[in-house]
């Protein structure tokens, strides 16, 4: 442990965005050029980390990392002991740390330990999607209820609580929407879903491997897998997308999303009940 | 209407986030340093217009600007007229611009007029709430959902609507709280939420005047209004806060929000089916 004589440096659990630099919040990229040490999630984008200075110590510790697996624990004691060492650390996270970044262990840990830190926010995958896309996530005609759902695939948890969010006048966003869409076009539709109702599959948003592809829950079974980070956005709102591929199953009826206007529409909204 | 040989400016709507001017994004800052014109919300902090240089136009266009009230048509007619006279403009809203943010409005006469507009996003206050308070907003165990709501008072049509959202496993982020709880209150336990379940209020979050109090749904009646721009984080999520004030009403029972873990509590949960 440390003694009352040790002067701690300070850990930054920080939000790197969705990937392009230009959506770092200027504190984030102030505490990353401050850096002694970075410790970063395997979805940081290279455009990101670009902006830490080149002595600076950068370790990708995601849980993807191929052979060396680093463990939650070991992540906790390179923090606190760099920490203890008088250095400055950026524990780097994809998106918003206290979105879907599993941060509540490593909070726990730091508090634990007495080290002292500050969380940094970040632009979470689905705003910037929306950005990329120009649709509103609310609306108030249509979708006054915004639901973010962790959506691994396999978790029966997950399955039963989104569920719950199927709900008129709402925006469902799915982090992690998984490579299959069959079971999910079917849980909608039967909770009552229109299958009208336009999807929007965002892969890599603000990088430059960008790619969006609107459809309708309807043809979410044949829609194409798309590289991490992605997320799934399912509402209304996502009719006046723009700057998107558009997909549907070949000889298969035309989308119409243009057809379902984003004000005043009964017809596009979740009908469950 | 333009003609053809007009070379229009720019239109960016962006995010202004919180209110510290480092939870700008960088792509925010940029543009508002090389804006000709900025028009902005009444939320948005002085701090962030501070970063704008002092040559360019700056309007407060808010709903709340006092004597002179501007509206939307007329919002949306200086966007495009600017525009079209080549300047560049930042529409700049508090937090995220696509988040209760009312921007489809804007986004649709852009199009119409056929001036080129870009979304910045920015850091949305339930996030910054979150950072402020050391809490995640989801959490593996007891919160795999996160559902922001906004609260307006009186509009019976949001009522209806966050009551679906009540669900286990969720933190409810609301939006524009108003000024009154005790209903909220009574329509959380009449949906079986615990009595206990932590709340936190947040005002200013990331300003200098920034205030939190945790509290449970129990106090949540007499709990103090506080100043716009506010919300409401309900959920087992907020049981970690720090730095934040603690309420309850005289002679009553104390909190006992430390009782309440984080992980694996049931009666912690909102029991609402």
């Amino acid at each position: 442990m440390a003694s009352q004589f040790t002067i701690s440096g300070t850990v930054y659990l920080a939000g790197a965005g969705p990937g392009a630099a230009s959506l770092l919040t200027l504190r984030a990229a102030e505490v990353l050029r401050e850096a002694d040490l970075v410790l970063h999630d395997d979805l940081v984008s290279e455009a990101v980390l670009q902006i830490v200075p080149a002595h600076t110590a950068v370790f990708n510790v995601g849980k993807r990392c191929g052979t060396k697996k680093v463990t939650q624990e070991e992540i906790n004691q390179r923090m606190v002991s760099a920490a203890r060492n008088g250095l400055t650390v950026v524990r780097l996270k994809s998106g918003d740390p206290l979105v879907f970044g599993r941060t509540q262990e490593e909070i726990l840990a730091l508090r634990e330990a007495g080290v002292p830190f500050e969380i940094v926010p970040g632009i979470t995958a689905a705003t910037a999607a929306a950005a990329a896309a120009q649709i509103p996530l609310t609306e108030r005609s249509s979708a006054s209820k915004l639901v973010f759902v962790s959506n691994h695939p396999g978790t029966e948890k997950v399955k039963r609580n989104w569920h719950e969010s199927v709900a008129r006048d709402a925006t469902l966003v799915f982090y992690m929407p998984g490579g299959s869409f069959a079971e999910l076009r079917n849980e909608l539709t039967e909770r009552g879903v229109s299958e009208n109702l336009p999807c929007l599959l965002v892969s890599n948003v603000s990088r430059e491997d960008q790619r969006m592809i609107r459809t309708v829950v309807r043809e979410l079974e044949g829609a194409p897998v798309l590289a991490a980070p992605s997320l799934l956005i399912v509402g209304e709102a996502v009719a006046g997308a723009t700057g998107c591929e558009e997909y549907r199953a070949k000889d298969d009826a035309p989308l119409n999303v243009e057809e379902i206007l984003l004000l005043d529409t009964e017809s596009a909204r979740i009908t469950a009940d």
